[in-house]
């Protein structure tokens, strides 16, 4: 093995739950290094979260600029490799820009921006830069979402009439934001959620993994938004219908308000000859069923599988794997890309295989169309997406 | 006990997989004696079935109109003190009207009849008679369903916010009515079948399971219909969001092309203290959320359930019951409150627990407006039941 | 169809569970019809639980005597087909013979009596007269359990290697039989239950369970029994460790005192190339593993199980049978087998699929050793059972 | 945060399965650096490892003896904390024991020894040089058996009556052996495996799960040991019946030829007031059972768990973790004891929440009776454990 990956961190200072998932997701592998951060908006505090989690001083930067500088004047050897972003929605795009322009890799966090705009022009920047973008769509990095995606793919559902994806969560069912927590404040306020609630927090990993498991394009919505909890500004609950251009037909359900529900991301998919049903809270099954025959359970870590799903799983079957170890695949995806473009050549298929700069751009747009047709009566909107 | 009551059978012939099912519920508590029947619109398919079913000849009958006249004919302590309507749709409206009108009980498979004029008519023929008027949405037949009821009423919920309800079902995935299949080929014809296809066989018994466990009322509607299968008239797929007129918001997905489902209703109801889901598949169960602590597993035979829970039971916890023993549920409860009627007396709380004329009404009318929707290019359309 | 099986009831009456369920598991297909009944020791208790059920009051009996004798002085035509036996244990042999010998088919509850003797003794009454004599193992009468018998027939699983057998159930965890509750009263009395408590009563379906599905012969068996609740006199908890005749290993699990256990009835059978798994509770699956490929899960009313499995089946696949369909079918199987002896002809293979009374005595065999084999400091018992 | 804890481990290379999973657990919480390895008995083999993960050349060792030797003459703070034995059974004893005596901390494995001589002669070294020394009884270390633990504890189950714990595998239902693949060849052989196949191998975690859950003592047990798999020298099934010093009884069920079972251990608790209920393949929840009212069900994350459970967690309620967290738990422990007493003080009762090497030797002392019981004609056998 080469050496390892040097990352970056900014946010996930203190108190931030995200923070912490994206450093154990990185150092599963160990083939990344977390070797210098800009760990909050606030010097003292992002210097202070540096020192808890054993940053050296002259890399415990007091912020992301600071940081950005610093790391441009060490020999190419010893900086960083790529920033990880994990910052709250309205700092990423800012940092990301910054970072890719300066030909540094990046892992951001979901929702990737604000605007189509802004997504865009880091679309154009990965494009120009050739930097690796990766946008951390975790659920996608889970093996039995890449054997669905496989059965799709290889046609094993015919097909494809209907998907259901639902994103049930209920910890916004009361006013949190105002207890101090800090993740129910940021997200429910616009200046720094942006345009959405639920559906921008989790509707847009719904919205990721129907794109990738089935590769469909929406072409019209129609959006039911809510904000059930008095005094809340943006949306808590969203309901969509959804047409795709190939003539399949969707539903989607992203919501923070149903009491009791704690991070049900499920997807369904009905093709003309068979359906596949996963769920996130159980994630290493897939149920597969057919026109005839017995419902079929595939689990993960057994030789049946495609390559992609076997090669994202680290331990045998029976033996579970669960939220950091997709968030870890597609941190190593995104490392191995980056060492492959230090080696000179191109990332492979496998190491190629986690979200991107486009991936991100899509989810801007579709949080984009879905407030559009909410605040419009709830009309069925064009919401194509042009790539 | 005083004497059985006597059931009449119109349609339920040869082949008929809902007939047998009426009388096996019908038989299960013995207290309702299958003496006489109608059973096919062909007078020899009639009585040849009859005779299979073991019907004494003189109470074998062609035709409905010939039992209607026959059975009037009879002593009243002999005559049958109820039809049993199993027959398509299309043959409800005229056999129920003309028993009900005769003074018959009756009970009647849904969807009730095509349009909300004849359930109107129906209505107010049961108004100026006084006859028992049941509808079989056996589903909520089950005891764990009258317990779901209970807990919304008691506000162990809170406020309701939002509801989904699913029936999925994949039987018509393929163009089964091609095969000859009788239960496929009336319910994918208009004439028959009604203005939709799924919407009416399925999403009424959705409608009605939320209307009886929740009471919400609808307010408008939004839905997207689908005949995926080639040449086929009526929808196989449907997928509404509703806005109810208390300020819920609800999901409604009722298809039968998702291959590989088998009977799968299930309803999840959201309020802002506690969520309820129930699956009809694993119908002894009730999952029961709150805002803090555990989840809760009620089931079914337990003692801290509810008293309508409780008697509509038969056997202890963890012996299952099922399908049949809910829809016996209804026959119970119909044929206790035609004895009321007989003793003179109005039924009490248990004997008048099933769906009624109203009931079937309602449901008619949530199809008519559901096919207006999704004719008028989907749009949300006005929807509240006026009772 | 022929005329009714005439059935008569012994015991059954007022607060007996038991009862309730023979009768409905009886109606429910509506081929026989309950007409006579001595439902109680005492006699005007049984004659009383006789109005309740409407029995007519000529054949409302008040001891098992009187009906035996009336009964037989009716013409044939008339006279009751079988008699059911659902009293306390210990009253199941004077009756069951008297009836066998005068010629009349039995339908008797389970464990069949309380010695090995006693059974023999009705074996050969039986051989003698070729009554029908079922034995109500109502589990195996479920459509998954012939489904997994079929399975194992077919070699499906390999050369079986190994079994897990568990009937767990915790209503006996307190001193239930001191609160006036009958059911627990009689059974955890040695007069009336026999020599053994959780063994004799649920053990003895496991042991049955295990015989119908796999064809396996116990040879030796060590077993644990312990009476957990202070001043109860009989086992109330038993596990056993079981080598069968083929080399086949086993464990048997039986306890009444695991709190919070409903009614969970499960079953294990591995071989040396797939595995199968049941459980009672949810009846209407069945999970079958094999060396390569995903685990299969079979439903119940699917085209691609044995026939015997799909006979035993009332309603479409999704709409869940359960308790009292699989005690149906007990009943049904018997009634058709005393049809078919009515014309004169052998009962076929779908006919005669129910538990005899040779099940009936294996299980007294075994109840008998398990017990031995705990008196005897828990030491590995010969426990074959000539047959 | 102080410095890193350094970890040297020795075996775990290539093809080796555990090892990696021990590297990842290490990795995991960024508190633990791995910086030296003697990977492999084959020394070229040991270094062709070494290089694959990135160690230094001059920490990349290719004998345990030379790593032992060579970084004892490193300078303290440079030098590995801790030694990590990954290696097949055999070869813990020596490693542990030279490292114990050396003053360095030890993570070895599980079963312990091939001996409870080996086992004690530990325990001695542990009691006389101080030194952290845990077992990797991994699955103790999922936060749903903590809080399992910690509700026997507290009393929430009464008094303790009955355990049931079973280890389902399938994977060695062939001769798996001899297809070359390591793990199958080094468990089943004696020399290497130590007495004991399955019974060593799984069974020992079933032992330990339930020593840790409910603090029970065995008093004697009856085993049954059998290898199914014509040639294979030890066993590959085990049922065992238990007798523990307090009066509760227990089954442990350990099989690897159970086809298609994975990695299924779960664990029953039953005691006079309520139960519990664990499985490891869906480990984020506890099921506990009372004698009056709802199951309940217990999940990660939340705050009604005890502080063991919340402090083993990383990540929210909802967001799985799975068996690399459970893992990663042990070594965080162990490594926090490290820290501890490396800062002169006594690890608190969290940082001491790792299995120790007495858990270690009373699972070999397990192992021994067992195997003893089995070749004595399966006989009840005393199996007290002195401590």
């Amino acid at each position: 093995m080469a050496d390892r990956i040097r990352m970056g961190m900014v946010g996930g200072g203190r108190d931030a739950f995200i923070g912490a998932v994206h450093r154990n997701a990185a150092a599963l592998d160990g083939e990344i290094d977390f070797v210098a951060g800009a760990l909050s908006s606030t010097p003292e505090k992002a210097r202070a979260s540096g020192r808890d989690l054993g940053l050296r001083d002259d890399r415990n930067y007091g912020s992301w600029e600071e940081m950005l500088e610093r790391e441009l004047a060490r020999p190419e050897e010893e900086r960083i490799d790529f920033v990880s972003v994990v910052t709250p929605n309205h700092v990423h795009f800012p940092v990301a820009k910054a970072f890719a322009e300066a030909g540094f890799h990046v892992i951001c966090d979901k929702p990737l921006v604000h605007t189509v705009e802004q997504a865009r022009e880091l679309m154009a920047i990965v494009e120009r830069t050739g930097v690796v973008f990766a946008v951390t769509y975790n659920y996608t990095g889970y093996p039995m979402v890449k054997q669905a995606r496989h059965m799709v793919r290889e046609g094993r559902l015919g097909e494809l009439r209907k998907v259901i994806v639902e994103y049930n969560q209920g910890w916004l069912a009361t006013r949190l934001e105002e207890t101090g927590l800090k993740q129910a404040s940021w997200r429910t306020d616009p200046a720094r959620s942006g345009v959405a609630g639920a559906i921008g927090d989790i509707g847009s990993h719904a919205e990721n993994l129907v794109a990738t498991v089935t590769g469909l394009e929406i072409d019209t919505l129609c959006a039911d938004l809510t904000a059930f909890v008095p005094g809340r500004r943006l949306d808590d609950d969203g309901n969509l219908l959804i047409r795709y251009t190939s003539g399949a037909r969707g539903v989607l359900i992203a919501s923070q308000i149903e009491v009791g529900e704690e991070n049900d991301l499920r997807l369904r998919v009905y093709g003309s000859e068979g359906s596949l049903s996963w769920r996130q809270e159980d994630p290493n099954e897939l149920i597969f069923k057919t026109l005839a025959g017995p419902t079929q359970r595939l689990t993960r870590g057994n030789d049946y599988l495609c390559e992609a799903a076997q090669r994202a799983s680290r331990i045998p079957s029976g033996h579970p794997e669960a939220f950091l170890e997709a968030f870890a695949n597609v941190y190593l995806a995104a490392a191995r890309s980056m060492r492959a473009r230090a080696e000179g050549r191109e990332p492979d298929e496998f190491e190629s295989d986690y979200p991107t700069v486009i991936d991100g751009a899509r989810g801007v747009h579709f949080i984009t169309k879905t407030v559009e047709s909410a605040a419009d009566d709830r009309k069925w909107t064009e919401a194509r997406w042009g790539g």
